[in-house]
């Protein structure tokens, strides 16, 4: 990569970057000849860190923990994709224009058209943080209206049943059958501190139809495994994470990727995270 | 160059960036193995900028003109090579204190003192911009006390004179001998709209003994290449330019390149500007 004066920056802020995102973005720039680079920052002070983005200027910002809600008063327009939820995950500046997205998002709603998920069916969703709030709204917007919130926690349980119409549970009942299980839990992700555990009881994966795991990383977690097992229909976090880093890429660039060539800065960004 | 997570930012601040900085700093970075990546800005507002340097962070910002004097309440901490001139032309973060230089002045002093010119001769410095405050205190802060700053500006070449204790003339006379000259305005500078012309009279370069020209680009301007056509003794302002840029690479970095490959990184970057 040579860098020159007319290079255009792009940044991830996060209080623990990994280096998936520096590695995908940069392998595309190289790859596609963008005059471009991308490098993850821990900011000092997240409020300066956006006024560096606007007046450098930097082009492109993905915001993750714990910056998600912060950077709501310092933008100057919020896309539908994050205002619904509450929660900024990409930050676009035109000329000094800020407009945050929630790519998590549009990845969810696009992933659902793109299973063809049923939206008269049901669904149960387990987990009350940002993610199961993109995953709750994206539903919310494709027409799914019998859904279960299943959390421990009470307060952002009902919180998230109540702003999306659907209905929350502490825990499922031996009868509960549903369509589609969907986890948005950190349950059977690498490296927190749960990596072994399976996300939803035996008997509720076997009355279920589809099994969608947020977790992206492993790609085959322990949910997805035993759902594989039973002979579910399944869907992987790592499609979730990779859709809503290609829509960063293309709100940052104006370029889509081919496919064979975002699965390949997918795989080299993995190797090195 | 592979850019990860930790890999540390440098930049430069200008209205119209050229790509020397950029060539310069990135080419030694990959020759030493420095996890360092470097980039010219030309900033949408120099106050959000420098917030930006201060809370993403950044470690070290070269800052050119029209941002020398703004920058100066925007710092925590002012060394002396930049209070005296008031004019910064280098940050330096560290965790978060940001420290303002002039490595202009810096490698004037290193200048007088490597050609080992003797503080008790005498010098006319032409001009009474940000340079010729640079190289004026640097001269006093080198022991020279017989001066004189020729400037058709009455207003900042009174103000220079009287900052620095030396005498102002509009301009020379027939009889004014010199030890040294230098000139410190744009006179023979490519593209500065006077590169064919030559900051002093004949007679004046005839009457001196060095001739020190800051105009860095071309290497031999008109003025150097008279006063070695007239056996003078020549100071070249490619040597101050290279200085600088070494000095900011060592703030920033901690480590001085060795000079063969300095001096490949100088050559790389001229290539491009």
């Amino acid at each position: 990569m040579r860098i020159n004066k007319d290079t255009i920056l792009c940044m991830s802020l996060a209080a623990k970057p990994s280096n998936f995102g520096t590695r995908f973005h940069n392998y595309l720039y190289e790859a596609l000849n963008l005059n471009f680079m991308y490098k993850a920052f821990a900011p000092h002070c997240i409020e300066q860190a956006i006024q560096g983005v606007r007046g450098l200027p930097v082009r492109g910002c993905a915001v993750s923990m714990p910056y998600k809600e912060v950077v709501i008063p310092l933008v100057d327009e919020i896309d539908l994709s994050a205002q619904e939820i509450h929660s900024v995950n990409t930050i676009v500046n035109t000329e000094g224009i800020l407009k945050a997205y929630n790519t998590d998002y549009i990845a969810i709603q696009k992933i659902i058209e793109k299973h063809a998920i049923n939206p008269s069916g049901s669904f149960v969703l387990k987990g009350s943080g940002g993610m199961a709030k993109a995953v709750a709204f994206a539903l919310k917007s494709n027409g799914f209206r019998d859904g279960i919130i299943l959390a421990k926690n009470e307060i952002s349980g009902t919180a998230l049943a109540q702003a999306t119409g659907y209905v929350w549970k502490k825990e499922l009942s031996e009868t509960d059958k549903t369509d589609l299980l969907i986890n948005a839990t950190p349950v059977g992700m690498q490296g927190a501190g749960y990596e072994n555990e399976v996300a939803f009881l035996d008997r509720e994966i076997r009355n279920a139809e589809i099994i969608f795991d947020v977790v992206a990383l492993p790609e085959n977690t322990p949910l997805i495994q035993l759902a594989e097992k039973y002979g579910k229909k399944t869907i992987c976090g790592s499609e979730v994470f990779a859709l809503q880093a290609l829509e960063q890429f293309y709100l940052y660039t104006g370029v889509y990727p081919e496919k064979e060539l975002f699965d390949a800065a997918a795989a080299f960004s993995r190797t090195g995270v």
